[in-house]
Order: C-alpha cells, then structure tokens, then sequence
C-alpha cells in the first residue's frame, strides 16, 4: 500500500464530524492571526493540509466555515453574558457596560458579526441562512429576555432591542474602532484626528446606556 | 495620424479633473445596478472604455474611486439634511425622522458607509484617509451643531453623537436590512423568519428617537 494521505475521505458521520471540527478549529486559528476578511478558504485548506475540493465537502463555501463559527461564537457570549448579568444587581448602567464588556472580550465573535450581513449571509445557501437566522434570533431573544428579567421597567420588546442594537452597533462600530495599523498609527500622530480614533468598548457602552435610559423614557 | 483613442492621456490639469469626474461617474452609474461591493476596478474602467493601468493615473485604487464618491454623497447627504432639519418644528422624533429618512432615500450613500471602514479605508495610502477624515469628521461636526441648536436641551456633544450614532447604525443596519434577493424572498416566505426582515428607515427612525431621549435623560 502506498502512504496514507493525511485526510482521508471520511467514510462514517463521526470521521465526518471529526472533519468539521478540524476545520472550524483552523478556521478558528487564522482568525486569531489576521481579520476575517482576509481569510481565504485555500487559507483554511492549506492551514490543515487539505484540498480546497476536499474541504467543501465538509461545508458549502467559506462563508459556511465562518458562519458556523459564528454561531458558536454567538453560543458562548449568550452564555457568558446571561450568565455575567444575573450574577451582580442591575441597573440600565451595569447592564450596558457587562454587554460592551463581553462583546469587547470578544474580538472574533465581533469582527464575525461585522462581517455576517454584507459577506457572510450572502454566500450560502438559502437553507443555511435559514437555520442559522432561526438559531439566532432565538439567542437575541434569549438574551433579550435576561434584560427585561433584570431591568422590570424595560418593556420585554425593549429588553430584545437592546440586544438586538448592541449587534447592529457592533457590525458597525468594529470596524471603525479597528483600522488597519497604518490608518492606526496615524491617528496617533496627527493631534486633529485624534478623535477619529474610536474605543469600541467605551464608544458601545456609551451608546447602549443611552438606549436604555430613552426606552425607559420612551412614551 | 492614426485614429485617436477614446481617452488620451490627459494633458493638462482640466483634461485631468475631467477624466477624474468621467470615472467617478461610471462608478457612479456601476452602483446604481449593483452592490459597491461587487464592483472592480476592472467594471469601472470597461464602463468608459479605459485601460485599469490608466485608470490608476487618476485614482489610487477601486477604493479611492468610492472614497471620493462617499465624499460627494456625504455633502449631499449633510447639506440636505441641514436644510430639512431647520425648516420645521424640532423634537426628538421629529429629528430622528429625518435623519433617517435623508439616509434611507440615499442607497448608495448607505451602501459605501458600510463599505467605509470595512473596506474603503483600508485600501488607500495613509494621506488619502486623512483627508477623508478630516473633511468626514467636519460634516459630522457641522451637522451635529444643527442638531443641538434645533434642540437645545440637547447638549452639543450629544447633538455631534446623535449623528454619528445615526452614520454607525447605518454601517451595521445597512447590509442586514438589504440581504441578497434569495435571502429576501426566503423572509417574506417562512412565518417564522417574518421579523428578520428589517426596515432600514423604521428601525434607524425609533433607535435615534430612543438616543435622543436617553440624551435628554442621562445625567
């Protein structure tokens, strides 16, 4: 016999399984190292030694690689967050700062989430995006609910909004708060632009305690 | 003399600025049919008949080419919204309504501030982003004083924020409310995925209503 290809053709469900997840962990790697954006699916294939052929048996496109990471991304900051703000008293301050501080924590659940709507989502087949908006306007929901439980005067829309605002403010502000490292060190170097230069968890925490103190006070 | 080709190499400063405004028309017209993500710099110069290499005689880049346009948009967007602004009654919804709604009748504006910090200025030299900036940071400087003069328990600093929230929102809203067509008639299909369709201007509309108050109520 000749030598063994590294992957094999997975033959039952668990190779395949096995497959997936050592692809999500590479995919998962490359993004520690670079954004999202630059991150190819021959990027991923090579990082574990497979064909680009060979991997899109496992997942449709690139995309469905980082989609199916951002749901475990998203799995994790609802936990983690429900968790965070069940566990100290709350107030439309407290609540603001724990949900900027685990979307901070978060650098690839976030530049993930920025690039969900205009790259992500387009790439896939229907029948994946579909399950993937069902999964997670459940975990807004989710997290939604946690809010409204911890802040009663919060109608329970208004508690879904705030989850909801902090992804859209997120999608927007990442980028923004996270040029590319020349565009950086020039904001640093030019007193003027200074203020061009944003941090995304002071800006996020800012804006989300704002929200809910008009919800509040909202007719 | 042989034939004269379609575009010359321009000559003279004037002969320059009109080559210039012919591509930022072509891009212009490219942007009206497709996403501005979808355009190369390939589409713009086939759209008038130039080679890519002479292209980049009059722009860095494809994303030069937008920067410029979001430039021009932007002006547009601002000096419109000033006007409108000071020619009725102001409140907080009143505000945030026409904020939203000179945003929501500009597509293409919306579509490259999307585009903005994702892409647009990470793919030009440091000197083009800082003067896109500063003339940026202006526009929002400018429109935000109209703000807070409109409404004057509003402190100035929170009319600037109030339009940056408004341009943030937008980057996040923006490609979440405008998914690609087959993920569209998937929404307006399945009863369950009815509410991930968004309307941009309605959400935009009751977020900067609800900053706006929450403005007038922080501490």
């Amino acid at each position: 016999m000749s030598a063994v290809p590294r992957f094999q053709r997975a033959r039952s469900p668990e190779h395949k399984q096995e497959r997936r997840e050592a692809i999500l962990a590479a995919a998962h790697d490359l993004a520690g190292e670079h954004p999202v954006r630059e991150i190819s699916l021959g990027d991923i294939a090579r990082r574990i030694g497979l064909a680009k052929s060979n991997l899109l048996r496992y997942f449709e496109s690139r995309e469905d690689v980082f989609l199916q990471l951002l749901l475990r991304e998203w799995e994790d900051w609802r936990e983690d967050t429900a968790q965070q703000l069940a566990s100290r008293p709350a107030t439309p301050e407290s609540v603001a700062a724990t949900v900027a501080h685990t979307l901070a924590g978060r650098p690839l659940f976030c530049d993930l989430v920025s690039e969900m709507a205009s790259v992500l989502e387009r790439n896939v087949t229907v029948s994946t995006v579909r399950a993937f908006k069902a999964e997670t306007l459940d975990k807004v929901d989710d997290l939604g609910a946690v809010v409204s439980e911890r802040l009663p005067n919060l109608n329970p829309a208004d508690g879904r909004e705030t989850i909801a605002a902090a992804l859209i403010i997120t999608a927007g502000l990442w980028p923004i708060a996270n040029p590319a490292p020349h565009v950086s060190a020039m904001y640093a170097d030019i007193p003027e632009l200074t203020r061009a230069h944003v941090d995304f968890e002071e800006r996020l925490r800012h804006l989300l305690t704002t929200l809910i103190t008009g919800f509040l006070h909202n007719r």
